[in-house]
């Protein structure tokens, strides 16, 4: 099959093998995916990963064990758990620690023709989410993660910190919550895209009010140290990026603040997909460019310009 | 009066100016003050402060226009709020921006003959808590701050990492609600005097566990290093000293494994009293020496030699 392969450079391979089918998986022929800032980072080093990258997919079950599976349209949860340990059996297979994860961590990913996840993985996609709504479930599933870990009253100041991909899907599912977020950033132009979503915006140099709930989404470490300088004293900051380098960090305000610091990573599908349904969600004026697979290499240098909000990748 | 005084270097005065009486205000008389890791701060610069430390004490009132007050054992809360702004209305004058804090910022402090304090601040005290014990309300206090902000089960696992004054104060707090902490230190002689109280202990090399809950009493910013190895994903860390380094730190494994972040600082005085008053907290064993006001310097010296846990100065 055709695929990005990490190598550890980027490469496409038109002659990738083909994954096979084991008990409890299922072989999805992939039709859409999504570039994160994850796999670009994976193409630095992130993770020292080999393999095909990946993990944001639309696609259609081809081979599966489960008949109720068999050629149906799904998307697919990326960490794939032992579903024994304490984790797993407190319903947390995300945090598993012997788990695999889809493109990420022992698992090839989504930047192929096929990919193999575990049955219980899969969630069939009613036919009312098209392809290119569908495929930003996995980023859409990581901002209502917050949702579960942080309680926000009605009437809570929110600041989204981060014009990028992951500030618009957190502001998105805060929106379909019933939440008005203020999201601030540095390119007036992202911010002006975002504002035809209906979302608030504001450039961030402009922001001097504290909140009461701060999202960090802007991908690197400085990004925190802003987010505490506009969190109320007892406020909370939600950190939705792994701003891999480390950073110089004076955590005195945390403490004489009483900040709440919340780690906040991918997040259960369903909450995703059921606010996809409710409707109100549409993030397509987000996509800036679909390339076929075999221009993958170049696809993923565009997901890396800063200009860019979501660069996709059509493999069928 | 006499006084201890950061100016900027520590001295002792034998004539300095005595606190006026002002409208809302008591004058204190006190008796006996604990010498804490904040005030070893002060005199090394930390928050700039200049004029008298000290903020843990025990006293009499001398001088009030609250005639309930007058001649009261008392105690007091250590930050002195508008009363007026946002956070005070919300009770949660701790956070005032416009506060003043005893021995710590813009008021003199403790560490002296007599200290000023809003009539509000002071608590009278049962006559069950002797002085030697209700010298600790503040610390206890500070420990009793977390279950405020954090929700704990019954069942959880929690490590508390540190074995100084302030381990000391949040394990027996937790002890007193029915937790069973395991503390963790590096010096033996110590973790020894601590398990006299029957506090759980370990030397911190060999603990190896992941618990639901890490709080970190190093006052160094490597206990929040260690703290990130030693909780579980989807745990939480409190953080209960202002470590004032700035450490080289990586916050993707908060991110990666969920967790949450609680900075924590003091707290109310009236569940420290009731538990005190509950019985079962005697911290006595924690004093190493109390010293006269006039030999605070050397009463300083000895505070910070990492072998005490608590040294006292008594003013009458």
């Amino acid at each position: 099959m055709r695929a990005l392969v990490v190598d550890p450079t980027l490469r496409f391979a038109a002659d990738h093998p083909d994954p096979a089918i084991v008990p409890g998986e299922s072989i999805v022929r992939v039709s859409l995916a999504g570039i994160c800032g994850t796999d670009i980072e994976i193409t630095r080093g992130y993770m020292a990963y080999r393999g095909v990258p990946g993990h944001e997919f639309v696609g259609r079950v081809v081979e599966s064990s489960n008949p109720d599976l068999r050629g149906k349209r799904v998307v697919g949860e990326i960490n794939a758990a032992c579903g024994r340990c304490s984790f797993c059996r407190a319903d947390m297979g995300r945090h598993c620690p012997d788990r695999t994860v889809l493109g990420i961590l022992g698992r090839d990913g989504a930047f192929a023709d096929y990919l193999r996840l575990p049955d219980r993985n899969l969630l069939a996609l009613p036919d009312s989410i098209p392809d290119e709504v569908a495929v930003f479930t996995e980023p859409f599933a990581a901002a209502h993660e917050l949702f579960e870990q942080v309680r926000l009253a009605p009437k809570d100041s929110i600041l989204v910190l981060g014009d990028g991909r992951l500030g618009a899907m957190v502001a998105m599912a805060m929106a379909g919550r019933g939440y008005k977020p203020l999201l601030a950033g540095h390119h007036p132009e992202k911010l002006k895209r975002l504002s035809s979503l209906g979302i608030r915006v504001r450039m961030e140099r402009e922001v001097a009010d504290r909140f009461d709930c701060v999202v960090d989404c802007t991908g690197h470490g400085a990004g925190f140290l802003r987010a505490i300088e506009l969190v109320r004293p007892r406020g909370t900051i939600v950190l939705k990026s792994t701003a891999a380098a480390g950073a110089s960090l004076n955590l005195a305000p945390v403490v004489i603040n009483e900040i709440t610091v919340v780690g906040s990573r991918c997040g259960r599908f369903a909450p995703a997909l059921e606010a996809m349904e409710r409707g109100g969600f549409d993030p397509r004026p987000l996509i800036d460019a679909v390339f076929p697979l075999e221009d993958g290499v170049a696809a993923m240098a565009a997901a890396a310009l800063p200009s860019n909000f979501k660069v996709l990748l059509r493999a069928s």
